[in-house]
């Protein structure tokens, strides 16, 4: 059988969840570990995840690479692959690139809605792309092997990082602007140049970046991924249903607001609705991705395209991510620069 | 042929001393990275390694597991292993135990001289023993697979890390003090238990630490390594040169003084002699191993004590030493406690 990858999940973990990831045969989980935290607070949720890994070692596992994917399947559990949404965990200093992927980290966005040091976040007025910054830590995150994720940049800086990453890049969790104008989503230029270069998209259950929000149907939802395999091209697509279960509102502000600004900020909120919306009724944990496969079917997508979506593409995917570039591609690039 | 590995050395690193390593064919040293550093700056000097590793691939590269030593011969390169000679890399934090040693430190001294966290050093007049926190972390170094180093420690802080560790100790860098009764030598009943306990000893070829200091003999030395063996038991003594090869006196300063006085501490040294003493004229640096062989065979050792001397001996400690407990181990562990 194919496995079940979900490429993007930030909940208030717990027993209760890793037991439904059991229950929803989920075979890794992408979880976002960071946001605007520096380097020394980002090592206490490592140590917060260290902990789990120790009281649930029959439940969850760290994983490194994508045998580890195999490993949880051969073994009956959930491999954990740490991420980063805002570059916020290597402050200014690109050696944290490598001590972070020594530590797990696999992805990591190089800005969240803001400026950063490394790019421009989408809810940016001027979007500059890629700093100076930005093009060396690509590189540094080519080298080691820590995919760059674009999911809350702004276009220009997309399109700069598609450039310059000599690796594949992703957008873990947004959809088409095309089915759904969030500023979060995403541009079908955009979306063909990232499948064009080899890169990745996940789609995005969360309600803001839905046609229709917190009530769009599983049909909306299967066609738009129907179309997204056109835009972006089979193999190039998956899941990141950015599902942020059982987080208090707190959590949500602090995604927005960090320590960033004295005022709040809304975000893809409002100040009618400034919390966490409510998950549609055919996702609302890890035990309904059976919803999901069963409504690609009821769209009539073929039993490949099913299985790619649901996890093998994102399996192909970190299998070519994880690892350390060859030193011989290495010196290439440093000629290059 | 067995292997070269020498236990303690903290040079001021340069291609220079790589390239005398290969001269010499150490195949791994146990390097100290860390004195009085915080975490973050630990890992600021773990960047500086990567950057080394990165720059020099040819000649060295991380050692995490025993394995690596094979892979060090079979490669012509040297494996170099993480440590610290004080807790303060942990800082009050345990977690950062597990974390540190994810990425490669393998050993870590429970204090340096003086009293810390965990410990007394050999320096305070009171040695209390292991602190609280102290038998926590010893605990966790055991799970994780960081080995418990008491080279700086008092001798009752050091009976009391034999008797609570479940997994062997080291004293990776002093000699007996029935043949020169520095304060950092250790007694022959200290070395009788650490032996007993499967645990290792290291020999210094640090000045202070040996009969004569800087004109003690290499006859002298090697007779001593005899007699260590006898104390310690065949199989549990290597070297440990405990080589500060070109440090600034700086150096010694802030190993000596760190942050925790304003005033000047001479350690080892004196006010007249503050400074790094000179090495004696057998061994000066990575290239005059074969000078120490040598010495052996004239004392008389047989060749397999010799090699075993000489690097094999670590090489089965760090064998057993570097991984994680199994978890029906740890379990057990768990329900003792």
């Amino acid at each position: 059988m194919t496995p079940l990858i979900d490429g993007l999940q930030y909940a208030n973990w717990s027993e209760k969840i890793f037991r439904q990831m059991r229950e929803g045969g989920v075979d890794a989980v992408h979880v976002t570990i960071t946001y605007h935290e520096t380097f020394r607070e980002t090592v206490l949720v490592i140590e917060r995840w260290n902990r789990w890994f120790e009281q649930f070692p029959d439940l969850i596992f760290q994983g490194f690479s994508a045998a580890d994917v195999q490993l949880a399947r051969d073994t009956g559990r959930t491999a954990i692959f740490f991420g980063s949404q805002n570059p916020s965990c290597i402050e200014d200093d690109i050696g944290l690139v490598e001590v972070l992927h020594r530590l797990g980290l696999r992805f990591m966005q190089l800005t969240y809605n803001n400026q950063s040091l490394l790019a421009s976040g989408c809810y940016e007025a001027t979007d500059s792309g890629l700093t100076r910054m930005g093009r060396a830590v690509v590189a540094e995150m080519n080298r080691v092997g820590m995919v760059v994720d674009m999911s809350h940049s702004g276009e220009r800086s997309t399109f700069d990082a598609i450039d310059h990453s000599s690796r594949p890049i992703t957008i873990s969790h947004a959809n088409p602007a095309s089915w759904h104008p969030a500023l979060r989503n995403k541009s079908d230029d955009l979306l063909r140049a990232l499948g064009a270069s080899g890169g990745f998209l996940g789609l995005s259950v969360y309600p803001h970046h839905l046609k229709g929000g917190s009530a769009c149907s599983l049909q909306s939802w299967c066609d738009m991924a129907a179309r997204a395999v056109d835009l972006v091209g089979p193999g190039h697509v998956g899941i990141g249903t950015d599902l942020c279960q059982d987080q208090p509102d707190s959590i949500v502000e602090w995604m927005r607001v960090g320590r960033w600004t004295k005022t709040m900020d809304f975000g893809e909120g409002s100040a009618d609705a400034p919390g966490f919306p409510p998950m549609n009724d055919w996702f609302e944990d890890n035990r309904h991705f059976g919803n999901i496969r069963a409504g690609l079917q009821a769209a009539g997508l073929d039993r490949a395209t099913i299985d790619g979506l649901m996890g093998a593409n994102w399996h192909a995917f970190f299998d070519k991510s994880f690892g350390p570039l060859p030193a011989k591609t290495q010196l290439r690039q440093r000629a290059a620069e």
